[in-house]
């Protein structure tokens, strides 16, 4: 398809070698507004990762929206040690990057992703060293902090994340899903908490985070249970999704059309919401109270506001608005 | 109507200068109970606003039941000034009147409410004063910690309140919703988390109390993220409301049904319920255990228990008893 | 019935004086494995409450699994003085037994409980002793604690429990199933938090948990301050239950093939699970990670996720596996 | 004395009617320094207590000084009824007050004070009104919560409260002096935690609030159980007090020179200051940090640092800065 | 000694079957009060354990006194199997036993205690069962939540509880006293956070409680990590002890002389301010405050208060008065 | 002096380049354990920074001790950008050192520190950069958010951190030594929180720690908002510091013997206790000794207490013990 090469071409050149110093800054103007399916396709071509990184495709489809795939299709996009490692190296960048107001995650091929794998993981995981029973659970600790830490970082990333589920979502794909802001899936996603089945229980964040997303406390704890695969109608039933669509290239359309309604409006009103979201679940409705109005006591100075504002009484979209850089 | 006008005349003597001392302490023997829709017509009635109050028209339609209305239907119910102001002084009175047992909530005119007045408060909101940052910051901060009391109030009045919405909900109105105890509204209706397009985060209640309300995270932070409208139906799939009606008639007379449910009950049992479901929001469950046990180690000794277990054993309905007042 | 009496003949053999000392520890090789919709027939069959327990029936219906009835269906199973008591006991044992690896509660005959049996406790409840209003304050918070104890019980045994109910769930039923960590119903099961009928608000658990097991803050103020029934469907929707069965024994033979799946897997990682999930509950994000992460450094050692990792890979179900005693 | 009678006139000249709308807003240039002993002199005369009130005397002896004496001696000021609201009244007037940057609290006469006044409120607390039971605990309630705010006002005050105690500070004083942020004391003065003794719990703040002022906790719980005295040099020993002065005088002197330094400061500094040292105090370090952080990111740009840090290289006092209102 | 004999005696007729039947509830006639010093020597007299009890002694050497002494003198009072599960026992009774308003702990003999008896419980602490790693963890969790539960007895029970210290007072022995109200010390007694020298994290209770009991958290880690010794002097003034007495006679009737002063007070007061100063150990000064109203709307309304008030006015000392039991 | 040049050249030995890969693992043979007063000679020689750091002299003095100094005498040791960096690297590179158990945090020169170095950091703290007032607050929250880092690596680094101080310590310098785990100073030593005086709130950590580390809430009060030094003798009487020595060479011996027997323990008993020490301050004590269980289920199994044990009972000091690394 021609408008396909030629997105490729563009993507082409929106990628970046994402961890070299010059590119570390800003993007360059080449960064077009990809519009809906041609940016999706784009998305979906055969690219490959992005180097430095070796599980993960970024690229940016839209101005200020940052895409990334978690690109290992051969693997199921199975989480071997390069992508622990890469997920947090990837999320610190975006934190930081004043080009981006709003994430993406989508995984490359079929599935979204088949979980940790462990072949990859297990010496790591499975037999940690240690001279003696203490030694090695210290060692275990740290090894498991760390791989909290790969999906902590989603969520302290202040950007909003939207992440996009097709076919398979297995163990720490959950984990990984329930750390993002906005879930979206296909109708043939399926949702699995498969730790139990190997011997343990869920450690890098299904357990803490899936009673906090979803409303229905029984449902949670079957799904941890039992291990059975949840699929697209109750996981939006559930509340786990918010939208589910037909095929994967529509749920990309809608996951970037989400993005862009998102990455159109004021960054200082986007990631202080997201940002006062993330406390007040963590805390009760006085304490989140008192931590906003401290907040947006600076924050409200914005003129972001009174640009906003003015847009809002001539009737026009926030998107209309050139907000300053955050 | 005939009936309408009588209720008017009805709904006119029970209409009283709500801050004028003498009427600080008990209702007289002139508020009757007005059964079902007549009592709904009463309260939609062009009455206007109850001096000294300006935006809002406060009846009590049923005995021990207290009808506030929002009451600017030309400004569609516009939050100014004034507004925010009366609704603390209205419920300041509220949590304090005996004659009062639940509290119904809902919106003159068409809409419930387009939210905050921006025309009335920008001067306000938009440009505190101070000599310089940090001291606009200061008055700023204080200005938002203001206007949270105005919709922390009703969450404090231990009396339930139940919010009944048609039309549009917009931004400072899904933060009132929110700190009420029971939402129902129309099938026409629709809410919007509104700040993040105006440049803000929400700051009076809604990131705080919002992902509290209702189960599923993914949509709470796509309704707050992108601004975009939720109607009745996924308000009711998602739990914001328990309950949709075809009409305001409807939903008004559906309203009073249910606050005659609960003005019949034991207002010990009620209240003492409120403040507790309040109270377990905020605390683990044997956080929320020990203050219950403290609390009922006294109000299980209220003569209701006693009036309510023998109705209960003869199988009338509590709603035949007089319990004394609170 | 043929089959319904052999079954009524092996589960006389696994019934077992709970509470003497030679059952305290293993049981023998007569527990044999029932399967399906025969187990359930002997779970249903009029065998009567187990010794030394008056209100209870405990049997083993399947390896590692065990199913308590609560049995007064005469009374409708309504709580007695010794319901509360024998719950404790029960539990108590049940948390220690290694040969237990997941619990099933239903309830005998046509209805799950009609709640508390008021005739039996009201002298203790209604009247307790005191020489003034502070002692008997003193003595009410006493028996308040130790009620709400009787169903805390069920949240501290580290063993999954699956609650299945048909006909009727009443007050302290709402109380007991909240506790649990699976919620089953069938078709006609209906709930009612009854309590603020009586004069009294839920103080044996309802208004702590309830709100944090279904996801619709305003259903859940609803049903608590108007003591409404709330059916089947209702209930499936907000998520109280996460599955409706037809009829008592198609429930019954869901809830014991629920059991087993779980019985089938690692005990250390099942109950490391539930711990987990309930430590979550009450904590931050960041807390139950940390807690997590310290729970694992061990329990990441046990063999299990060897023999789980190596079935996982051969494609076996982890039921295959024979998993030491915890 | 000619002095003190002259101090007398200055002090009348800037006592003001506390209430009145046109003192609502800031201190006239009258408001002079009065430079050390003679303040306290001026402060010491038996002016009586400054209309409206009827218990409190309010000066300015120093520019952005407030003074606040209870002020009835002959009753030893014990604190009844008006006491009470006053307090609550003044300190909500102070909050506000930008001529305010720091309040001294003593007490007229040869004692601080006596405690509660229980001929006065005998009627209140001890025989609140209720139809039974539970209806007279819900008031008792109410009015515990309304003495307890009596002493969060001066909490929740921004500016930093330093009292000073001389001779007897009984029950009710020490609840009030543990609310403030300095104490000192005269070496005759002695303290007593007296509610024991009068068949209570202490229930307006000295059980909340003793054991994080002083640090050895079995030092508290011997004070609040046994009721027994504590004189002057075991409150300096154990951190109650951080000054001990020989008399009154030289103490009140002491007092004004302290709120002189502190007055002399940066309000956006001190009162920052003030805020984040009560925050602390109640959450753990990672939440004061995190306030903290969000805090400051505003108030750091006042121009006070700048002026300050310019100062401060200069070796200037920072009371040599003239600093805008707050 | 004549009068030592004699005590003995009457501390015979005192001592009770501890957990007999009949004994379960009151104290009989024969419960004399033993004033100051003979009691002393009653209590210290080579009397033996109480049956059932092998490691402790148990007596009333006053009115609404219980004295409990570790008693394994021979074996410096070291902590052997027997002695965690008596403590519970007693604590668990003394907690329900309406005629102990206080409790007096000590040692018997030269020491405190010498801490845990390694030889007799090195079997089970260190050489816990289980079939693999995560099984003999999860053993040794419930074993150290089992001894963790021996001090924390002593801080649930609502009566104060004195500790007295002698001597040595080594590992173990800081767990206990750290668990206890108030800490009274001879000059001779020195402290010991022994257990880093064995190689392990003090895990029952003197981590968690010695930094809320003393100020200086500098001088914690430096006890807590270098299991240096503390001798009474440091212990008076960095407030782990409230008094330093010459020897153990004079320590003994001085903690008489104070549990006297307790036990002549209201027990509603006085037990009251127990529960809730533990309370606000763990809470913010916000919480403490709500749930300490929530405590006193009934407890205020004890008649306690009326004779004590009445009393206080007739400058009678509270131990005039009969207080109803508790 | 030859023991000092000598020690000088073992101290050289000793001192490596912190961060080049072939030193990132283990030290070598030639780490002798140098005793006393010659090793702080060594310590206290003009050695300079040990490369890459330009602010901080590390080097080894004693097996299994890290001794840090803040190396920028002639700058009193003022606390520049690249010292706020070095700090991060320094302790993430200890924290993962199994050769270090301890760290020694000491100042060249003759005073601790002079704070913050206001000259070097003033742009960026001063002038955040930000295209609006929000931006800017953005930004600044960033720059204080990476500040406090600086000293929250101590409390996170798991061995424990004895800070020596000597003349000034002001300023950050306070928010440095609360973030360490053991205080000592010299006669001469004095504290100020400096902050108030440049106009700011202290941000850093001290306002969060010194309430946390000393016990009398009226001193930190008066040393936050005063901004008044506090000496030696006060600083040991309010608890500050454990401990004061008449001079520096006395005070690094007195520190390095400290850290000898802290050395000389189990490092699992040691850093299990500094990580549960810090658990505790931030949690109730049932949290505390919920997380205290679990983390000990595993750690009582090493090795080290089976050694411990038997050291003990032959009395032996720990010291004589080989711990394997941790």
């Amino acid at each position: 398809l021609a408008s396909s090469s030629t997105s490729k071409l563009r993507l082409g050149s929106s990628k970046r070698n994402w961890l070299t110093p010059e590119n570390n800054s800003r993007l360059g103007p080449e960064s077009l507004w990809l519009p809906g399916l041609s940016a999706v396709r784009a998305v979906s071509s055969p690219g490959g990762p992005t180097p430095p990184f070796t599980t993960l495709s970024v690229s940016q489809p839209a101005t200020a929206v940052t895409h990334i795939e978690l690109h290992r299709p051969e693997k199921r996009n199975a989480m071997n040690k390069a992508f622990w490692r890469e997920m947090v190296e990837c999320f610190t960048q975006i934190a930081e990057d004043p080009d981006c107001r709003v994430v993406v995650v989508s995984g490359a091929g079929d599935v979204f992703t088949a979980g940790i794998d462990l072949m990859d993981m297990a010496s790591e995981v499975l037999q940690p060293e240690g001279d003696d029973m203490a030694r090695t659970s210290w060692n275990m600790r740290r090894i498991i902090a760390k791989y909290q830490e790969t999906f902590s970082v989603i969520e302290r990333c202040p950007k909003p994340v939207v992440v996009a589920v097709q076919g398979a979502c297995v163990g720490g794909g959950v984990d990984l899903i329930t750390a993002c802001d906005i879930r979206l899936c296909t109708q043939d996603a399926w949702f699995q908490v498969k730790e139990v089945d190997i011997g343990l229980a869920a450690d890098v964040g299904t357990l803490q985070r899936l009673p906090k997303v979803i409303g229905s406390r029984s449902l949670v704890n079957e799904l941890a249970l039992t291990a059975r695969k949840m699929y697209a109608d109750e996981a939006k039933e559930s509340g786990l999704v918010s939208r589910v669509f037909p095929d994967k290239e529509a749920m990309l359309a809608g996951a970037l059309e989400m993005a862009g309604e998102i990455a159109g409006r004021s960054p200082v009103a986007v990631q202080g919401t997201k940002v006062n979201l993330i406390y007040s679940r963590d805390h009760s409705v006085a304490e989140g109270l008192n931590y906003m109005a401290t907040w947006n006591m600076s924050m409200l100075q914005t003129e972001d506001v009174m640009k906003s504002a003015a847009a809002s009484m001539e009737k026009k979209s926030p998107k209309t608005i050139t907000f300053s850089k955050l």
